[in-house]
C-alpha cells in the first residue's frame, strides 16, 4: 500500500503521465488527418487505447491509495470526470462523444504543477466578480425578454426564443456585427429600435469594463498590500529597537539619581 | 403606525418581496414562450397581476410609514418609477409597454442590499468621468453635423439627420463594420472621407480609453491611499511614544541637574 | 489699452463667448435639418455671421491687448486657425469647408478652463507613447510595403497603393472584418497570405496594448509617488523632531559632566 | 583593429547606417509605386543594391571587430539574419522574397538605442506571460481538434483541417464575424454549436484579459517596489541615525556613572 503510495506521488510517475498525456493529445490531433488515417489508422486508435488504460488505471491507483480522501482534491474530481467522460465513446460512440475525447489534453493543467498555479490563480479572480456577473445575468435576462417580447414576431431567427434573444444579445454585447447585422435590419421594422439596443450596449459594456477594472485592481492591491506591510513591519522592528535603548538609557538615569540621594 | 413600519423593515418582508420579483422574473419570461402560454397563460397573467399587486401594496405601506421622507432616498423613487411605468399596460397597453413591464425585475437592485452597493459603486465611478464624457460628446456633436452636412446627400441611410449620423458614428465608434459596411462605400463617392472617419476613430477611442484608464486609476489611488494612511498613522503613534520616552528621559536629567545644584 | 484688457479677460466677457459658441454650434446644427432651413434659413445663416464676426472681433481685441505674446500660448494658436479655417466659407465656399464651420465648437475647448484641463492631460499623455508609436509606425510602414508588393496586383482596391495599404492595415489593426473581409479573400490567391497578417495583428495589438499600458501606468505611478513622497515626508518631520530632542538631551547630560568636574 | 573598431563603435558611423536604413526604406516605398518606378527605377534599383553593400560591409566589419563575440549579443544576430534573409532576392528571387527586403527598415530598432530599449521592455513583458500563453495554447489545440472532428465534414472551408481550424478559431478570438461569419452558419447544421463557440470565446478571452493584467500589474509593482524601496531606505538611515545619537548618549551617561563612583 505505501510502496503504492510511493509509486503515485514519484516524480518519474508523473513525468510518465505527461509524456501519456502528449501522445495522445498528438495521436488525437493526428486522427483529424486523413492522409494520418489511412496511413496508420490502427496504430492511432491502438494508442489511444492504451493511453485511455493508462489513465484508468493510474486513477485506479489512486483511489486505492488515497480511497475517499481521493474526491476531496478538487483536481482528482476533475481527472476522474475527464477520464469518466471520454471512456464512453471506447465503443461506438457519437462523433461528438468522440471529439470529446481530446478533453483528456485538459488533464496537463491538473498535472503539471505549474498550470495548475495559473488556473488556480485563474479562478481566484472569480469570486471578486460575482456581484458584477449577477448584475449582468440581470441585464441580459431582462434584454432578453423585452427583446423575444418585442421583435420576435418579425424576427423570429434570432429572437424567436429566450434561447435565441440570449445568444444574440450575447453577440450583440461582443458588438459583432451588432449594428449592420442586426439593429439596422430591426430597425426598418422598428425605428424605435435602437434606443433598446444602444441601453444594452453602453450598459453590458460598462459591466464588463467593471468586472476587468476589478480584477486589475484585485491584483494591485494584493501586492500594493505586502510592500506596505513590508514596509510597517520595518518601522515596526526599528521603533522597537529605538524603545528597548531608550528604555535602558532610563533605566541607567534612574540608578545614576538612586546613586546621588544615597 | 409603528408596527407597520416594524414589518416593512423585517428582513422577513424583504425575503418576500424579493421572493416576487423573482417569481414575476421567471413568469414574464416564460411568457414569451408560446407553449406556456397556451398551456397556462391564464396562471401566469394571474400571477403577473398578483405581483402587480403585492408591488403597489409595498409601496403604498411604505409611503405610508416614511411620508414625504420616502422619496429623499434615490432607490425609492427607482420602485416608484418602475412600479408606475409598469402599472399602466395592466389594461389593454400596447406591446411596447407590455414588455416593459420585466423591467419590475430590476427592483432586486434596489431590494438586494449587495447588489444595491454594486450598482453605488458602478455609479461612483462616473463623476470622475464627466469632463471626458463631455468631450466625447462634442466631438460627437461636431463628426454628426460635419457629416450630416458631407454625405447626407449621397448616403441618406446613415448621414440623412442629425440622429441617423449619431447612431451612425456610434457605430464607428464601436468599431463594427466600420471600414467594410460604412467608410469604404463612403469613400466610393468622397474619396478623402477616410480622413474624417480615422480622424473620428482615433479620438473617440483615445477618449473612450481615458474614460477606462481614469476609473482604474481611481479605484487603486483609493485604496493606495488606504494603505499609505495605515502606514503613516504607524509612524505617527510610533514617534508620539518615542517622543513621550524622550521627554520623560529629559525630565528625570532635569531633576539630576536640579538636585546637584543643591 | 487696460481698459480693454480688463474686458478681455474678464468672466462676463468670457461667458459671453462660451453662449456665443454654442449658440452657433446649435444654429449649424440646425442647418443640416433641410425642416428648419426652410422654415428659419435665413436666421440661422445671419446667426452665423453674428457669430463669426464676434469671435473674429474677440481674436483681433486679444491681439491688440497681447499683440506678439499672443502666439505664445497655444490654445490662442488653436483659436486662431480655429476661426482664420471657418473664415473662408463666409463667402460661396465648397461644400467642406462650408462644413468645417462647427469646427468653431472645438472653441469651447479652449474658453472652458476645466475642459482645456482635460485635453492637456490627455496631451500630456503622448510624450510617454511616441517610442511605442514609432515602433507601431515602423511596423505599419514595413506592412504597407509588403503587403503593396504581394497584393496590389490581386487585389488593388485594398493594396493598390501604399495608401490603399496603410488604411486596410487600419482596418486589419482595428480587427474589422479582417479575417472574412480581407484575409479569406486574400487566402483564396496566396494561401500564406495568413501568415503575414496574424503576424502583423499580434504585432500591432500587442503594440497598442503596450500604448495603453503605459498610460495607465504613468497615470498610477504620479500619483502613488505623491502618497510615497507624503509619507517619506512625515518620516522625515519626525525624525527631525527626534533628533533635536536627543540632541538637547546630550546637551543637557553634556552640561551634567560639566559640573560634576568642577 | 582597434581603428577598425573606433570607427565601428562611433556615433558618425552609427548615424550613417541610420541614415542609410532610412533612405533604402523610403526607396524600397517608392518601388511600390508605378510611376516611380518607370521615371526613376534604374536609380531606385541602384541605391537598394548600393543599401545592402553598405549594410554587408557593416556586418564584415563588425565581425572583424567582434569575431565570435559578435554573435552573442542577440540583436547582432538579428540584423545578421535580416541582411542574409534579404541578401537573396538580390538575382532574379520570387516576389515573396523581393518584399522582405522592407525587412531591413526593421534594423532601425536595432541601431537606435531609444528603439532598442522600447522593444527590449516589450520582450520583458513575455516571460511573465507564458504560463497563461500555454494555456491558451492548450484551449487552442483541443478546441482545433475538437472543431475539426465536428464541423470538417459540413464547413471544410472553415474546419477541413488543423490548420484551418487554427486560423478560424484566431478569427473567433478576434470575435471578427464569429457569429454573423461563422457560429450562425454552423448552428444551422449542429444547433448546439454555440455551446463549443461560445465556451471558447469566455476561455480565451478571459485568458487574453489575464495576460494584459499580468502585464498591467507586472509593471505597476516594478515602479511600486522601487517607489516602497526608497521608503524603506529612508526609514532605516533615520533610524541609523537616531541608534547612533542614542549610543552616543549612552556613552556619555556610562561616563557619568563611573566618574560617580570614583
Amino acid at each position: 500500500m505505501n510502496a503504492l503510495r510511493t509509486i503515485v506521488e514519484s516524480q518519474r510517475f508523473q513525468r510518465f503521465v505527461i509524456t501519456v498525456i502528449i501522445i495522445n493529445a498528438i495521436t488525437l490531433g493526428l486522427e483529424t488527418s486523413p492522409t494520418a488515417v489511412s496511413v496508420a489508422g490502427g496504430l492511432l486508435s491502438a494508442l489511444d487505447r492504451i493511453a485511455l488504460t493508462i489513465f484508468v488505471i493510474e486513477i485506479l491507483m489512486k483511489l486505492v491509495v488515497y480511497r475517499h480522501n481521493f474526491f476531496r482534491e478538487g483536481w482528482n474530481v476533475f481527472d476522474f470526470v475527464i477520464v469518466a467522460v471520454t471512456l464512453a465513446p471506447l465503443g461506438e460512440g457519437v462523433a461528438v462523444l468522440r471529439a470529446l475525447r481530446i478533453l483528456r489534453a485538459l488533464r496537463l493543467i491538473s498535472v503539471v504543477p505549474s498550470m495548475r498555479k495559473v488556473v488556480n490563480a485563474l479562478l481566484r479572480a472569480i469570486p471578486g466578480m460575482t456581484s458584477v456577473l449577477t448584475l449582468l445575468l440581470l441585464v441580459f435576462y431582462i434584454g432578453a425578454v423585452m427583446s423575444t417580447k418585442l421583435f420576435a414576431a418579425s424576427f423570429p431567427d434570432w429572437f424567436g426564443s429566450m434561447g435565441a434573444s440570449f445568444y444574440t444579445l450575447f453577440q450583440v454585447m461582443t458588438l459583432e456585427s451588432w449594428s449592420m447585422g442586426i439593429v439596422r435590419p430591426v430597425m426598418d421594422v422598428y425605428p424605435l429600435a435602437w434606443l433598446f439596443f444602444i441601453v444594452f450596449i453602453l450598459l453590458t459594456t460598462f459591466a464588463v469594463l467593471n468586472l476587468f477594472i476589478a480584477i486589475v485592481v484585485d491584483a494591485m492591491n494584493t501586492s500594493d498590500h505586502q510592500e506596505q506591510e513590508e514596509t510597517r513591519s520595518l518601522v515596526s522592528t526599528d521603533h522597537a529597537e529605538v524603545m528597548a535603548e531608550l528604555r535602558a538609557l532610563r533605566a541607567e538615569i534612574s540608578e545614576l539619581r538612586a546613586r546621588q540621594r544615597e
